[in-house]
């Protein structure tokens, strides 16, 4: 039975799925209940220790994450031959990689966004409340920041002559070209997410969150291959943006906005596409 | 118990699958039973949404993976030295990653096949209908020409001049030589296909799907690192294709069709070893 | 109901996980009981067959990290051009690709430390006795010697010439950014041991420790690719010494106590912030 | 309980394993049986069919690891400059993730060797019979000579001119220093093999098993980055005769017994360390 349904899963066509287009989509699941939205705000969520523990995690996560990688990214820049070093490959293996074990880390203390431009697409999808929302995203910012910091501590100069890892459109591209990088790149990533953490899916299939870390991961070391060329890829305001705060100098910051427009359209785009297309959640009959 | 049968399925002799040769083979697994093949044409599948449902999933996954898959070939290209890029190890991350992260996120939608090829494999083993089949085939192809025009439309010039990811044949070598490569190179992704998905063996071993997108992403990478000298790798119909209209030379049309014969071909050669060789289904007694 | 609890955790707030602030901190988890920290010093130990084992498999495991790890080094810095060799990025995966394996294969057996800084980590955790943890140590060391010599073996006048593998602040950098970096090093892996086989964590998603091999390597890699250029990446006291000893040259034993300071401090840091931060234990309700 | 049982499988000492030394070694773990000891000759194999399907897919798997690999080592070294190949690094990935793949693929079927080291490193523990292994055997240098002539078949002069994939000392080591490399790496191949699907861990820990084919191919990786400036890298002496017979040069046969004599030491050095030290069979009460 297990087989058979795997079979169905992995490769054809599922009749246990079959059913009438429009509102009645899925009604036949029946051991199935999506959960219910979060609520927009939740006050109670103040008074519990758990709620500052995720914000903490968050902060952590992604002073690590701004750690490694833009430690990586000066180690290939001032090196004058790329040989010699990780090379970009290794940068993108450094951002995804980590992506993978900080997601894995912290999934269970606060959901593992450590990427505002996650949590805003989740918020769409109301799985976590606003307060939340706004908490993780200042925190995911202020890790940035000090993780960027604690890198320029180490070779002040050298990190202001070499860029500091911060996102800006390259030559020979358009802020367009950029933005749209930006908004595509993070598609990617919010699919996956969406795709990995499926309550739907999960409950048929409850092996499938096993792996979930390791495609979102995936997800971000492809983009960086794809996109380290035209921006040096963002999908992750709070990346861009502490890169560009300990950075600091004009041409940072003449192109920080889409960083964030980019990555919170993609992220937009993402929850649609899984809620309204895939789940088509608006349709069903409740 | 458990810990006995998986001593037995990685490293040792099945005692409990000694049987006769011939047309008794595995008849012996009682609590086995093969899934009914699909139908050849089931026009049901046309009044359900989830039917519709996947072939979008199909488009969007291919078009994803050619976004992601080409950008990475034009960014390896455009530069001088190899050395200050991702390099054609990261080319070949780029295709076998989008296509492990791409399985696990389509695989509960539409099985995840994002490849004409595959689909061809499965439906030859009746694992979907042929209305399907032609249905993902479609969307796979217009996903994957979308994909190679949106990276076209980053660098229009630079695109055409630089070969813009299309399959052909490398200079040195014949076009036997890369309908050969082709073909063995489709044979192993469809043949990871078949083990990864086997149903017979997820009835034994129910763990075994956990990593069924790994393996498969794997085969992708692997027969990249090997055949892009020769090809540039296809493996995929559609994104030879998609590559194809969008480059639109010439020299990509030359060559195009054995980026279709050759998979094909191969692909058949994997339903024909995995359902005759390994799981002897036209012996099995009913 | 899985499906659900699966959504909440990967991608929400967590309702069943409110609490009020303070000592009654995770007090309504009512089916989990923190185990009990092991004893300080446990003679019954010395008379079990299994505790030498452990010790036993500790020395094997460093002994082949170092023999694999240090021959790849020396496979890289030998070659005149670093484009004919796996390059730093693949030392990197050495490193973090041996603890994977190593991990996995003696995490029955010893609970697969391979490195004393991760033994401090749990023994401030009360994980083990002082006296496994000192045994422990010792093998760790002695393995580290044996795998280093091995490798000189193969190459002795290379091997001197050469650097030996050995730990040293890179030229450029003061003792106080190397002491920096194997601490934050060091972190970001006992952090990650310690998240991937968290008890609690583990009691409600019994999927999570089937990966942790897999971050625990990549942390390991990770910090590779990040810090290679700064001290050559120790976050392993087995791994500096070893490689230190058998190169014996002064300028290795100049710099050698960071690589024995840097690590405890960074584990120590881990163990704090996760039992303290994360597992609030010291405000637990008994 | 799950949860406590992790927590001391991945870092702590096992009280529940604390045994007195010698004889009566393990004989607490009441619910674990040793399975019994593969005959040494079983001609009831010879009338199953399955044995028969898994000599064709040791034959099958072993041909497509060296066509895949063997093709990739070609595209390097016919490349004047590295970096405009998939590199060294690529090679070391190649050969482990082919591994990964067909271990994964075949593991159901004849429990994934594609190496006479691993059969005879399972045949010492008496995992399978004598006459399996010698099918098995066969059946694998079998379809390595396939898989090299396949590759040697799309380019016959540069095949020949450019070593053919073939197994050799490098220049500056000697017969010894090669012999060694493969002792040690076979080791740590056949060591992984072991402990990955350790029958009595499996009894203790089902979700181990989940990933056994991975650390399995990252232990072929990992040799490959240390030891390929070497000898190349065999550990496989399929690998080794497959490339041997189809290059045919002198001194590719000149080194060629080190290529077996090695990698079967290591074999069974690796059997004898884990059936005697870690899992003390002989000393086991029956």
């Amino acid at each position: 039975m297990e087989g058979r349904e795997e079979d169905v899963r992995l490769g054809a066509n599922k009749f246990s799925e079959r059913q009438a287009i429009g509102t009645e989509a899925q009604s036949e699941d029946k051991d199935y209940k999506e959960p219910p939205p979060a609520p927009l705000f939740d006050p109670g969520e103040f008074s519990s220790w758990s709620f500052y523990r995720a914000g903490i995690a968050e902060f952590m996560a992604t002073f690590l994450f701004l750690y490694i990688t833009i430690l990586t990214v000066m180690g290939v820049v001032r090196s004058p031959s790329k040989c010699a070093t990780v090379g970009i490959q290794g940068i993108a293996w450094a951002f995804g990689g980590m992506i993978f074990a900080l997601v894995y880390c912290t999934a269970g203390i606060s959901g593992g966004h450590i990427n505002p431009a996650v949590t805003f697409g989740l918020l769409l999808a109301r799985k976590l409340s606003l307060n939340r929302a706004v908490f993780y995203m200042v925190m995911q910012c202020l890790g940035a920041i000090c993780g960027a910091g604690v890198v320029k501590g180490f070779q002040k100069s050298e990190y202001q002559m070499l860029g500091g890892g911060a996102n800006v459109v390259a030559p020979g591209y358009t802020k367009g070209d950029g933005l749209g990088a930006e908004i595509v790149g993070t598609f990617v990533l919010v699919y996956t997410v969406f795709s990995a953490t499926d309550a739907k899916r999960n409950a048929r299939d409850s092996h499938v969150p096993i792996l979930a870390p390791l495609p979102i991961g995936f997800a971000v070391f492809l983009v960086h291959l794809a996109t380290i060329p035209i921006t040096g890829t963002g999908i992750n305001p709070a990346r861009s943006l502490g890169a560009a705060i300990i950075y600091n100098k004009d041409h940072a910051w003449d192109d920080h906005w889409i960083f964030w427009v980019g990555p919170f359209i993609g992220a937009a785009l993402a929850a649609v596409y899984h809620q309204i297309v895939i789940r088509a959640i608006p349709f069903k009959s409740k």
